[in-house]
């Protein structure tokens, strides 16, 4: 499930709150779209699967939010389509490939929401 | 317009023989398309316009590139739609906006066949 | 606050030693100054807010310190100053924009801190 | 001497037409920080020396620059201050020590007005 | 010590399980190799100090990991030898300087594991 | 065959005097050796083949020229070796896939020579 947060989207388990993310739920692509264009600026960064119930998938919810703001925070989550990332993800975005620990997800949200020019 | 080359797509100047690149050139997306499919491993690396003749736009000959191969190097050119850039393109592309120099598609072609680490 | 630190510099809240970051404080930008000027050698990074007690603020802390050591891992925090970054930051740094996580300042430190050539 | 450019700052030696550049020259650094305020959309890049005539050095004029417009790409050249880099340079910029070749003027120039993710 | 590990390769400490991986322990550089030989799949990166029991050191095992998967991730940890690195080291690797804090590895292990093309 | 250059190495073929860069050349790997160890700072980059003359291949030649100089910029140029670049290349390095266009040597040896923290 894709969720839209106060600070980023997660999937069913609550991996980011680790971080300190405090994330909200949306129960399907559609809804999370509904979340998204209700007030994008409640929210920091998207986390969302690839397979999502409803109709739209993850792939797409992305390009939705990144129509709203260019500079949205996108982080991919998938098991079986990794393999499209190179054709349907959007740039500056993370792909994160199941199964993956906490961590990674904690680090991917980091990173996209740190602003600079670290060389590492 | 956007070409299937020996090493790269050209727009309809030919900025990249500069560099010694050899384009071939494609009068429309869909052309483009079909020159890929026959044989990507002819081909270095994408060059295209966004607004084609034809149908196909772009992004979307991009996509269909990446869908061969999920490392080919895409390298997009536009005046007027490089907003969409965050939305519409893949992944480890790069966005040149007009007007820009020869340099710039020379530098972008390289940066994207080199291989390597380089921190700058 | 700015602080001097064993591992590095940490505003109030003491999110770093989540990390397992070693935190010690200074009260202001001239007692940080004193401290990095006594020893920058016991120090690993400088995390620093911009508005601070005394005359000097962060910008000026953190340029102090990279006069010592041009390589020492700068982090910068701020609500209000964020736009000033990009005219007053410093090359290879990180800043981050308040409200963060605390996941946030723990990668931020170990991206710095870390060598190495990542594509990630 | 610091130069305000239709497409970028040059320095006294014309190198960066060889890419195909549009190069304007400044007197010192107060003729650049006037030209610049006089309308930065003119302009696509500062490439600038570090020791100027008149009183304003190339870190200031930098600095200028970015306040105007955070996003402004910088190239600095200098023989003698490259080690004031790290604690005057701003952030997203490039700086090249000197003697250096056309070539890599040019490669700067690109790589700061190119946009995406190429991870080379 | 280094460790062939389900998720990767730890030191004598379990830093790494801070983060959600699952470490595996070899007990010299041969070791280590012939669990790699056994199956790299079912590993996830490689995390290998310099120093170690028997007569192959760290840059090597590094190598044959790299020899099996050329994409393997590869971590480094040293106090001594870190001014090697950069002549025995492998591309798209991370070094790790002793001592450091749990919090570097699990964020050096993410960034190599996670895939994309972030700009920070 | 490689060289020892003022400015860089150069295989065969003279590509990179376009840029401005002005090359010296070595028989053999042992004979680029030489060179480097007669005086590194003479040199600004190695542009090294793989497969040279005499018992010395370009990997170790790079080896060498590391062990001197941890930060000397370093490119491999190669048709049949590129497979070993993951585990005998050095980090910070740049590896050109034969055959290659002038432009990406002129722009692989720009990239490792410039300073900086470009985004791009």
């Amino acid at each position: 499930m894709r969720v839209a947060t106060q600070d980023f989207f997660v999937e069913k388990n609550n991996y980011a709150s680790d971080g300190g993310f405090e994330p909200a739920i949306a129960a399907s692509g559609e809804e999370a779209v509904t979340l998204l264009k209700g007030g994008l600026t409640k929210y920091r960064a998207l986390v969302t699967d690839i397979n999502l119930r409803g109709t739209m998938g993850g792939w797409e919810v992305a390009k939705v939010a990144r129509e709203i703001d260019p500079e949205f925070p996108i982080i991919y989550m998938t098991g079986a389509s990794a393999d499209q990332y190179a054709s349907h993800g959007v740039p500056n975005s993370i792909l994160l490939t199941k199964p993956f620990a906490p961590a990674q997800l904690v680090t991917a949200v980091s990173q996209l929401l740190n602003s600079g020019t670290p060389t590492t």
